[in-house]
């Protein structure tokens, strides 16, 4: 168990409800790319500390995960809610976000995808496994988070360092 | 946002790590059966604040969350270390955990199964959605935990109340 993780989870799940938690991963182009995610989950799988972020399938993050399964998970520090707001707002295929925004990387310890250097915390995963959801089993009260059919995608985030 | 869970979750993940927690579920026969989870993850999907079981297939409460998708999370007071070990060793079909470890059930406040007084928090839960872990993405490292082809389940619970 990573002890670090533990102690920063209430926080981390405080800060993925509201105002949302950064993403980034790197695929071949080699251009590091951010999204903001609001769904996810901590805990233990297969006896590591894993950290699961939900992806809809359209995303240009899912594509790059499909190509890299590596990503950094970044806690925004106080004063970055506007940042976040912007990265969960416009597409990577779009936008150069993290130039855009002026945002900082530092170097992976354990991962080749990049931390955000103004955050707070960061967690690298790399990929152990992934479900989608599945469609036939999404309760009426939630499908019309799914009108355009386009689901999420649950990647298990293996947490190799956190900091 | 479920403010309760929030506040509790760096604990209830360090007790899900070790020595586990007690998850109580209870079908069409009536009768509430215990088991111990130490797999599983606190977050949030769908805009709701949702606990992750991990159930392996062959288990007798993964028969009963099949009749009734209700479950009880039950964090362990000091002390209960050994009623953890024995809910996690021994199953469901031969033994009555609960009678045998004289362990008190209260009504639950949201769903119809009970709670253990015993423990110190209590997540009432109603299962949403449910995945299966996929045989032909366990990478090679942890398929070791797999050799009876006795995969988990994901259930997940939507926290209806926690306290």
């Amino acid at each position: 168990m990573d002890l670090e993780l533990d102690q920063c989870a209430t926080e981390t799940l405080q800060m993925l409800d509201s105002p949302g938690l950064l993403l980034v991963s790197c695929g071949k182009s080699g251009k590091p790319n951010v999204m903001t995610i609001g769904w996810g989950f901590i805990g233990y799988l297969w006896g590591e500390t894993v950290f699961v972020a939900a992806v809809r399938s359209s995303r240009f993050t899912h594509d790059i995960l499909e190509e890299n399964g590596e990503f950094t998970i970044n806690v925004p520090a106080e004063g970055m809610e506007d940042i976040v707001q912007y990265c969960g707002a416009v597409s990577g295929r779009q936008h150069d976000k993290i130039g855009e925004r002026k945002l900082s990387l530092a170097d992976g310890r354990k991962v080749k995808v990049p931390v955000i250097a103004e955050c707070k915390m960061h967690y690298e995963c790399r990929v152990i496994h992934k479900l989608e959801i599945n469609p036939e089993l999404v309760p009426d009260e939630w499908k019309h988070l799914y009108q355009n059919k386009d689901y999420h995608t649950l990647y298990f985030g293996q947490v190799l360092a956190s900091y």
